[in-house]
């Protein structure tokens, strides 16, 4: 195989996790793979890139959930990926009902089909390696096997899977590539049991990067997860997909397929990579001062090392003698964090979780398909918002039954229809909605639109909403 | 000397600081003994209230800045003191010129005077004791000594001015009362000094709290600050003070009087006290959870231990496995401290000054003479603001040359009055005052009146003001 694209080799990008311990910044309704956690473009997006040159855009596949589907369109629209291309889950079901699925759709457009499967939320800054290191173990797929991509430990962590090779089955390819037979799977085993036995050269973290045969791969869900792929095999449209992802169990594709198959072969990377699965992992790829402190936010220290400051705000973040510590914030959300105890985030979710908070779900300023809205401040009889709408996109066809609304334009022009009427809006202009109006707000220009909401009611929440027409599906 | 409340007996509250230990809370425009820090009221109004039944209200003097004076006449207004008890420094001097010129101001009002002498940012649970002790060194002044209340040391700290006695000169009154002749005043001697020499029951903590005859305290002003008595006494009126004021070269009563006079003399105080000079004294007088935590704010917490959480936003804070810090949270700036580091907050306020910031300066809540207003948000040629006048006030008419101001009643009642004509504003309608236009907002009624503000304009700073008329004097 050349280092060409070559017309059988698909991209699967797996996009429907939270990645819940990056909060504040991950939401449920803003995860992870769409944050710009790096400051060098979103996660989905570098690896989209990573992927120019290896697979044609036309053939990478992305496999999400509904929530996410029209941010998921916003951030891919400049790699030419058809939006045919985005599969939607129902329900996130963990790895292998995800990957079972793209694998089924990419299978049936071409039976010789080699499928990358990654993960959206990986940093690795060398493309280069990374290309080669594909084209390799694309290779290797071809022999038939399920390669995975290990990657040398750099210490020991219960944050990660292990693999364990059989250094007796080592392989070449062209009398250069050398690939391993995997013994056994771990998927992240307790720091106690990594330290007593999974020493030397043996053991591999599990990148979570596959390379096969989409074919090879459905013969393999068949034999270890038979029920989960007469589920797969027997949706047909998308309403036999919303039936019968209901019942489909949440299964892991490392517990699930990969420690019980006998055709996995390993090959090592020889990039470098971080999953960036905590706070304190993104610490190992940013740039340090001499202190070791990272910081992205509008700052000011005297005294701290080792410690990261992130910022969503534009608050200032002042910090004194600080040690180990990661600040994450946000305008509704602050974390202060040892950071060996980031990975705990998740246990705060769950307590999040339990009080029936909000935090986790949405930020304050929360994206739409056509736009985006903050809440600026909440009181007693009224809530106001600043509410940003992209070019040429409007809003719902609405009414409210229990708010009225006050804009005014700040930036741009509207179009506001109101009782079967329209009306251009323009900067330091405003209007008035009266509660019970059926109203749609416009931007007709090919510059953003910025208007100020100012609500007043008793009740002001988002569910009192009627949508009588909508450019977005949603008028359930 | 009866414990009731003596006719001669007056007190001199010194309320001109600023308290840039407790940033992000206080800020110049907003001291720190305005704020409700412990949760139990705010400091001034503690100080005042510890004073009930030993200084009749009328005889309460309180001496500020000019800048201070509406917020301290609104904290002051439960306690009846007459509002010609506010003494206005132009400049903040220190603390020798503050007494000399409120010495000077009761002396004329009262030959025989005795004044206590008392900071407006102590901490004092123990009314009771603090009473006597004060009633005790009431007695004491009346034999001419300099009374000055001494605290016994906690711990070993740079952050108090330290005072030797002299236990060869021990005296009794009516046969009970115990003082002591003081040998030597330090004012903050350095924490090695203290360590070598600062030994023994010999020495005490400065509380600053002193207690004297106002003709003792004019005469040793004479004696040893000669200078800066002549300018205090070449004072007439207002004209004089602001003229005189500005050459009065600032300096402690402790340095330029106290460790000098041979008429010193200490009671050791027998009530608790804390000076609340930084975040980390405030972690020593609230209640702590059983990790010894504090957690004044709406927050959550995963195994810290020693750490202090104050918020005066609404956002949630989320910490996880900290120690030994202060974290202090504004919507516009956030502290995280080693609480070990506090004293250091006034580095980081130099810092601010020299980058001419604001966030030391004023808080998003802008505390104004007819109620506060707050920013929400600042965008490009647009300003958002929540603005609250309270019950029959006005603010001043006025005109923006560079802004135009939307106006919308979210609470209460408004009375506009634009270009000459009059309107009544009630909630859920709104008005639009052009650049301009000359304008003034006023709240007529009992309740409370809230407007939501978006100026628009290319230039949106608070100078950008033609003030016509006005309630608070501030047409210059």
């Amino acid at each position: 195989m050349k280092k060409s694209v070559n017309k059988h080799l698909y991209a699967l990008i797996l996009a429907g996790g939270v990645g819940s311990r990056f909060w504040p910044f991950s939401r449920e309704l803003e995860p992870k793979q769409f944050l710009n956690i790096t400051g060098q473009g979103s996660l989905i997006q570098n690896t989209i890139r990573r992927l120019d040159k290896v697979v044609a855009p036309s053939n990478i596949y992305i496999i999400s959930r509904n929530t996410y589907f029209y941010e998921l369109k916003k951030q891919i629209k400049k790699f030419n990926i058809p939006e045919s291309n985005i599969l939607l889950e129902p329900q996130a079901k963990n790895t292998a009902p995800a990957i079972g699925l793209g694998s089924k759709f990419i299978a049936k457009l071409d039976k010789d089909a080699i499928v990358i499967v990654l993960p959206s939320d990986h940093y690795v800054p060398d493309y280069d390696n990374f290309r080669a290191c594909i084209f390799k173990a694309a290779q290797i797929a071809c022999l038939n096997f399920l390669v995975t991509i290990g990657i040398r430990p750099k210490r020991q962590s219960s944050g990660y899977g292990y693999i364990k090779v059989d250094r007796t089955k080592l392989f070449k390819l062209e009398n250069r590539n050398i690939f391993y037979k995997v013994e056994k799977f771990f998927e992240k085993p307790s720091l106690e049991k990594i330290k007593k036995h999974f020493k030397g050269t043996d053991y591999f973290w599990n990148s979570g990067i596959f390379v096969w045969k989409a074919s090879e791969f459905m013969d393999e869900l068949k034999a270890y997860l038979p029920d989960l792929y007469k589920k797969i095999m027997s949706i047909r449209n998308n309403n036999d997909l919303v039936r019968v992802w209901k019942r489909v169990t949440p299964i892991s594709v490392d517990y699930g397929i990969l420690e019980h198959s006998k055709k996995i072969a390993l090959i090592a990377a020889n990039f470098s990579w971080a999953d960036l699965g905590s706070w304190d992992a993104l610490n190992e790829v940013l740039a340090k001062d001499v202190n070791g402190n990272v910081f992205q936010a509008d700052s000011l220290d005297l005294g701290s090392k080792e410690t990261c400051v992130f910022s969503r705000g534009n608050r200032l973040i002042a910090t004194i003698g600080l040690e180990g510590l990661v600040i994450a914030d946000t305008p509704d959300a602050l974390l202060v964090c040892d950071r060996h105890k980031s990975q705990e985030v998740r246990k705060l979710i769950d307590d999040l979780k339990s009080l029936r908070r909000k935090e986790h779900i949405r930020h304050l300023c929360e994206k739409r398909p056509w736009g985006s809205y903050t809440v600026l401040q909440v009181g007693e009889g009224f809530k106001i918002k600043l509410v940003e709408i992209d070019p040429k996109k409007r809003l719902s066809l609405q009414s409210h039954s229990k708010r009225a609304e006050h804009w005014v334009v700040v930036h741009g022009c509207a179009k506001v229809t109101y009782s079967n009427k329209t009306k251009t809006v323009k900067s330091n202009q405003s209007i008035y909605i009266p509660k019970g109006t059926k109203h749609r707000l416009e931007n007709i220009t090919n510059l953003p639109l910025k208007i100020v909401e100012v609500q007043t009611g008793n009740y002001l929440e988002e569910d009192d909403i009627k949508r009588f027409e909508d450019d977005f599906d949603r008028l359930l």
